[in-house]
């Protein structure tokens, strides 16, 4: 697919040029999240929705109506998210993992949740050695996230093989190398084991269903670009006997330096703010680097206000930082009427974001038992 | 690869028209067995040979001299050899067992054994069920050869996936789809774990050097259409660090239909027989099918005599059954001659391939707790 049109890639491999969730949604032929599901989800939730979806982050889903559904005639879903560990966490991977916790805990669901190091050593520039040191890495930032223990599953590809190689072969008889061409943007010189990576991703999905041998409703929930493996596992599951899974998408938290692309964790340190940041850190990098939607003077800024739709100091906020809904109406507020100045804006974003990694961070210490509690047993 | 001219298919996937074994050697790019190899491996089996050996039924090779300059230096070998679980076992397979046992034998090496159901799946018109249930009864035939127990391991790809897929995917990420085109003439609408799969038939080469963490020879005895997997083999392990694995590579058991393309278990019965055939459906076999090099009334034969070369019993005596050589001869001059007619050198093969099977079947009977005691524990 790639999704090129007027500078725009969007798949698991290559995000370019100014993301259009609109166009998005009518070429991957998404639903978009209306308040007719919104309501449906705050049926379970004593009237709550989480920050993420009141502010339209989590924007769009697949087969969300049919998920609830089942849900409220008691067929319970599990949820599947994941982790391809090829550097550090950066805070637009926590963003999806801890609106994850919020679902867990909400529906009370199992989470399977994968760390792709298969699919990290076969695209990367990587060592299998660096991809297992990035997953011992990575699994302690999940671990900080505080999913519920009882109830949470860790699957690394390459040490769960065992049990994932079998399920992903009958996947895989299913689907061509012209879908994965047309899916990912291949051709005749990509290695065959990422050839053959998307049938593993779709692996969990169905192994609960497997493990306790009953069909079980699966939510996944990821950014965008994720959607072209979920759409081949939707379309293989079903002859296999399970349901296709449904998932909920997130846009892009955008780079430091403003709406181009996504954060990333290769491009370390510059472009993306790191869940083991210290305060100084995260202090020089938003100074620094975030891209601001300010005037170039104050002067110029207090009396024709700053655009908060393209300040990435405001749009941390939005995202992710700031829960209250009426404060972040505030800042946008003033920030557009040149009340707040970037440098106010950016001080309060500091703030906000190093209280939340201090938290963070204090749970990753602690995180190494948990870890091999979380992971699956087989 | 695919090895096409003048009507002549070689690959693992396609073994089509009469093959010339001359042709094969110059296009694969072989070593053929000489004196000097002989010479070499009769050092180490009290100056005995393989009567495959003396009859050049095992006619080619890759890097022989090296692995036995090795022996020889006390660098021992393992073994590695495997099946195809799609169907019943016929005496095609036999030949190349019994031909390894007596290679573990005299060398007094260790054996592992791959089935590779992932790759009969994958490839075949079979529901995974039916490819287990095929791995079960093949790997009975497979213990009645009498490998020695102490030294012998099967590895069964879905079931040691575990340790099988992590090393797969080292190997898969130095594979492109290009090489897997030519090698095996697949193209788009192959399914992407049959491209894969190669990586999967590699692993055996290295798992014992993997499992006892140094570097071991490795020798493949295989028919020789195989040779396509272990070329791209021979490609990628000396960059993983490991010995390319040396080969020994036998002609094609005829079908009893003639020479053209091989013996094959999916088309049951009719042009092969089976290692459970009985000696009832051995005879009707033979006599009904088995191409005969003899002329068309028995006073023609009598005059002219029988060509050996294309007669299909006389060739399974020469491959596999007829153990004394001057026994052999004297049966060829005398078919050449016209003294022994088809029906009596037909009588004499289904004597010989009964008495073989019927020991063989006595073996297979007693096998099921061998074959526990051979799977590779983990």
């Amino acid at each position: 697919m790639g999704e090129k049109k007027s500078n725009m890639t969007v798949n698991p491999y290559e995000v370019k040029g100014n993301v259009d969730y609109g166009r998005l949604i009518n070429e991957f032929g998404l639903e978009k999240i209306d308040e007719d599901i919104l309501k449906k989800i705050k049926k379970h939730t004593k009237n709550e929705l989480h920050p993420m979806l009141r502010r339209g982050i989590f924007f769009a889903g697949r087969d969300l109506k049919w998920l609830l559904g089942e849900y409220e005639k008691g067929n319970k879903f599990f949820i599947y998210t994941g982790c391809g560990p090829s550097g550090p966490i950066h805070i637009g991977h926590l963003m999806v993992w801890y609106f994850t916790k919020w679902l867990q805990d909400k529906f009370d669901c199992e989470l399977y949740f994968q760390f792709t190091d298969d699919e990290k050593f076969l695209y990367k520039d990587l060592s299998y050695e660096e991809v297992q040191k990035w997953t011992e890495e990575n699994m302690l930032d999940v671990a900080a996230i505080g999913f519920n223990p009882k109830k949470t599953h860790f699957i690394i590809d390459t040490k769960h093989a065992g049990i994932m190689y079998p399920e992903a072969v009958k996947i895989a008889k299913k689907i061509t190398f012209s879908t994965i061409k047309s899916s990912f943007g291949f051709n005749d010189s990509n290695n065959i084991g990422s050839i053959f990576y998307t049938a593993m991703q779709a692996v969990p999905a169905i192994l609960p269903s497997i493990l306790k041998k009953k069909n079980i409703p699966c939510l996944i929930p990821h950014a965008i670009d994720q959607d072209p493996h979920f759409r081949i596992t939707r379309d293989i599951l079903p002859k296999l006997g399970y349901y296709k899974p449904a998932s909920i998408q997130c846009s892009f938290l955008p780079p430091l330096t403003g709406f181009s692309g996504k954060m990333s964790s290769s491009s370390e340190g510059v472009k993306s703010i790191l869940s083991t940041d210290n305060p100084a850190e995260v202090k020089n990098k938003i100074n620094k680097y975030a891209f601001s939607g300010g005037r170039d003077t104050i002067e110029e800024h207090r009396k024709l206000g700053g655009n908060p739709e393209i300040d990435v100091s405001f749009q941390y906020l939005k995202h992710f930082f700031e829960e209250d809904d009426k404060k972040l109406a505030q800042i946008e507020k003033d920030y557009k009427s040149g009340k707040l100045s970037t440098g106010e804006l950016k001080k309060y974003t500091i703030e906000k974001i190093n209280k939340f990694l201090g938290e963070h961070q204090e749970r990753r210490k602690k995180a190494k038992k948990l870890v091999s509690q979380y992971i699956l047993k087989t």
